[in-house]
Formats: C-alpha cells, sequence, structure tokens
C-alpha cells in the first residue's frame, strides 16, 4: 500500500492514557488513515493524571482532529469535553473526543464496540435478556450501550468494591431514561446468578478477573451455570480464551473474546474524526489475528 | 524505502511555528527517520503567540524528543529553555530544542546551516571578511555562527529600524566574546557599503529583501558594488534565484540560495535529537531540487 509522506499539512490524532506503549490503536487507525488515503497520524502519549489538563491543552493548540482516551482518563475527559453524545453522557466516561476550533464533543464507542462484536459473531441479543459480571468502566458501557440498542433486561453481578456505586448510578440513569430493566445483584448469591444466567441470551464477564497474568480467575464457579444455547463473551484479549470461556467452550457453548469489542471501538472513533468506515476486514486480518 | 509503522512506541517531534503548513521539514525529518530505521514522526504544529506556553507544555507532557521552532516563537523558546548551547546563547534565540525528562535545552543551527551551506558550495571563508546585510534573526545566527567558526570581520549594513538594536547587542556579545571584530554600518552609506564589499571574500543577504512576492527588492543599488571575485548567497530560496544572486551572476560572480541553509540546520537539529546524520545526499535529491 502507498505510504502518505507526512507533511506540514498532516494533521494529529492520538492516544491518551497510562500504560499506553503496547496499544494497538496506532496500528488499527494509520493503516486506516493510508487506505482512504488521509492526511492523518495516530500517536499514543503517556500521560500520568497530573499531566491531564496539559495534555488536552497541547492537543487543542495542535488542533488535533481528535483522540481516544483510556485508563485512568476517561472519566476526567466527561468533566473536561464541552458537549457529550447520548450514550457518553449515560455512560459518565468518554473515550473518544471530535475537536473542532477548540470545541470537545466526548463519545464513548466502548459499548458500540461490544454490541458490535456480537453481531460480527454471529447472534442477535435484541430483545434477549444479558447477564453482566463486572462494575468497571467496560460494564457500565456495555449496560448503556445495551440498553440503548433494545436489550430489554440485563442483570449485573458484581461484588460490592468501589466501583458498585458508580455503576449504579449509570444504572439508575439507564434505567430512568431507557426502556432497559437493568437490576444488580452481589457476587456472593450464587442462587441469583444462576437465575440470571438460566434467564438470559448471553453472559458478559466485564470485568478484569481472568485477564494475564492471573489467568485462573473465573467469577462463574463451575459449568454448571451455563445451558447449551447460553452465548458466553469477555472483554478480555490477553489471554485470547479466558478461563471463563474454557470452561464454557468446553460444554458447547458458543463464545467471543474481547478482540473485535476493541477493534470496533477504534472503527467508531475512525469514523467519527474522518466521516469515513474503518477498513474492518484488512484491520482484522493484520492486526487482530 | 521500508515504512516504519507507527506504534504505541513512536515518538514526537515536531515544528512549532506560524504559518508552517507549507514547510519542507516534515518531509525531509520523515525520511532522515526512515533512512535510519528510527521510530519518530515529524510533525508541523501552527501555533499562535498566546497558545506558545500551553503548546511547550503539551510537547512535554507527550515525552516529545524536541522540536524546531520558526517565527514568531525563537525569542521566546530562547526565554523558555532550561539550558542553552554557546551560540543560542549569544544569538538570543532558539530553533531547536532537545527534551529529556521534561528539561528542555536549546540550540540555534540556523548559523550552522548557513556556514555549511558555504562549505558545501565549495568555498572556505574561514579567515576572511564578511560583509552581511540585514539584521533580523537569520542575520544574528549567521552573524554568530561565522564568528565561532574563525570568520575575523563581519561588516553589518542594514536600515535602521526595529530589529537594528536587537542585532546591535548579538553583535555586541559576540566582539566581546569571540575574536571576531563586527562593525554596523547603515544602508544608506552606499560609499561605506562599496567599502565593506570591496574587501570581503563573501556577501550575505540576510534580510527578507527580494523575498516572493516582492521579487524586485535588491539591497544593493547596482553590480559596480560587486568585485569579480566576491561570492554572493542568499538565506532567501523563494525565489531561488533572487534580483541580487541574477546581478550578481551577470558579472560572473559565483552565488547560492538559501536552499542548503535550511536543509543543513534540519540537519544539525536531527543529529542532535538522534546523535545520528541526516542523509543529505538523499533528502537534496527527493526534497531540495
Amino acid at each position: 500500500m502507498e505510504t502518505i509522506p507526512i507533511t506540514g499539512h498532516t494533521g494529529l490524532t492520538c492516544l491518551l492514557g497510562q500504560p499506553v506503549a503496547h496499544s494497538v490503536s496506532p496500528e488499527m487507525h494509520n493503516e486506516s488513515f493510508r487506505y482512504h488515503g488521509l492526511d492523518y497520524v495516530y500517536l499514543a502519549f503517556d500521560v500520568a493524571p497530573e499531566q491531564f489538563e496539559a495534555a488536552v491543552d497541547g492537543l487543542i493548540t495542535f488542533n488535533a482532529r481528535g483522540w481516544n482516551c483510556t485508563m485512568p482518563h476517561k472519566r476526567r475527559m466527561f468533566e473536561r469535553v464541552d458537549k457529550l453524545s447520548k450514550e457518553a453522557e449515560l455512560i459518565g466516561a468518554v473515550n473518544t473526543v471530535v475537536q473542532e476550533n477548540g470545541v470537545l464533543t466526548g463519545f464513548n464507542t466502548d459499548g458500540k464496540g461490544y454490541m458490535t462484536a456480537v453481531t460480527d459473531a454471529g447472534f442477535d441479543i435484541i430483545g434477549k435478556k444479558m447477564t453482566l459480571l463486572g462494575t468497571g468502566g467496560a460494564a457500565a458501557s456495555i449496560i448503556t450501550q445495551a440498553a440503548l440498542d433494545g436489550v430489554p433486561k440485563i442483570d449485573v453481578i458484581a461484588r460490592k468494591g468501589n466501583s458498585w456505586n458508580a455503576v449504579e448510578q449509570v444504572i439508575h440513569r439507564v434505567n430512568s431514561r431507557t426502556d432497559c430493566k437493568v437490576c444488580m445483584y452481589e457476587l456472593k448469591d450464587e442462587v441469583q446468578m444462576k437465575k440470571s444466567i438460566d434467564e438470559s441470551a448471553i453472559l458478559i464477564n466485564a470485568s478484569s478477573v481472568g485477564m494475564s497474568p492471573h489467568e485462573e480467575g473465573c467469577l462463574v464457579p463451575d459449568v454448571s451455570y451455563f445451558h447449551p444455547e447460553l452465548i458466553v463473551s469477555d472483554v478480555i484479549y490477553q489471554p485470547r480464551k479466558t478461563r471463563l470461556l474454557q470452561m464454557a467452550e468446553s460444554v458447547g457453548c458458543p463464545t467471543f473474546n474481547g478482540m473485535y469489542m476493541l477493534l470496533y471501538q477504534g472503527a467508531y472513533a475512525f469514523e467519527l474524526w474522518t466521516g469515513k468506515p474503518m477498513p474492518v476486514e484488512l484491520v482484522k486480518n493484520k492486526y487482530f489475528k
């Protein structure tokens, strides 16, 4: 493929986070800019919490077209932007910013990324019940987008910890402003977990339990919690098959991991910045094998 | 040549100025990064004076390896950096910054760029007298570097205007801290101009007189001011042949324009950031024809 030379006209996009050096986002977006012949580059900047405001001021000064942000900046970006998309407002976190004349609009494409990954894996969960494990940022994004897209019932199961209250607020907003009914249960209530999963078409682990290097972790106690038609998915992609997905496969459940959630959250961001679709098949083949 | 993919590890370098969109510096540096397989990109950021501090704060936040600055920021960059090279301290302006752990060191490679362009054109002016026209930033840089490199006598000829006093201060520092003797004369003293040029091996126009779109301009009244061995040079490269250079060529004087000063100031900056030489022949052939 033809390389576009970087000139004085080349525009900036980037990822802000800490850490970011191993992110696949630069490859994904730069490949897509090249594909469309768009004169942009995408870089990754390792930005500490105390540098957050200077980083955003710098990006406005450099007239960056837009950027992604990841941990630990999604909440502060939500507070910093001038305008919010509907889903970002409900989620209370921003992972994608579009900049125009110094005006920042915040979006959250993580939930859209997950919902598109569901479709990409060949499933249709609209009108069906979901059980979600976890209370972090991924959980908030997925709950919100699933509700907006037409999932009518979501049971959220999690440990009562630091982020329980934050997600409770998200759930309150979702329940009052969408047609979805979201209920929250404690992880220790195993009878409820069994009941929730039994009633669900899809189970999603949106917690970090099972992520490398703690690959032995799994919030579901054993395979007796799965029914044969249950779709079992994970936001984790390191490892590609978490213990949860291995257990589900062992009893014949269809599964998918977090790779394509990552891909599609990027694809939605790319489209917000450029107005053009990311060439997802090309990007899948080069960077998501 | 193999393209280096931009990843999460890719480092930032850039140009700060206004305007910058038509600068050749991004092509020159990105080509050189590719040549050496160095994982950097060079962008151009259009930064207004009121955005100057936010831009520098942003570059530190993004851990940029270094940057160039051009009009109107060279003086403020001189004031902003933590450490100064010898020539930048004398010149009072910075065009190249190296950043390490938030510590900024300022350099000025413009004069070195000119002196190397003299050598590149096949001339040796060390130990010989120079006449320089103009009082701007290019004048200050060339006077200082020529003095540091061993030009023993420089006559500066200029209009008494806004930058006269600024260059007077530079000349005062150069006279007190190098072995060079620099004298300043008013442009209207045509007898002195004739005398200065008669005694000189090289004449350099470091003013913007003759630059596109005012190509008819020339500070030397007529060809009677040239002697046959005089090297006549210009910092201007748009047009490639100013009226000054055309006049000099018409009487057989050797000439060169400002193209390679631009190239070599970049080459010195590149080496400061990367420790590696810019592939100047490659860059000449691709971008300086």
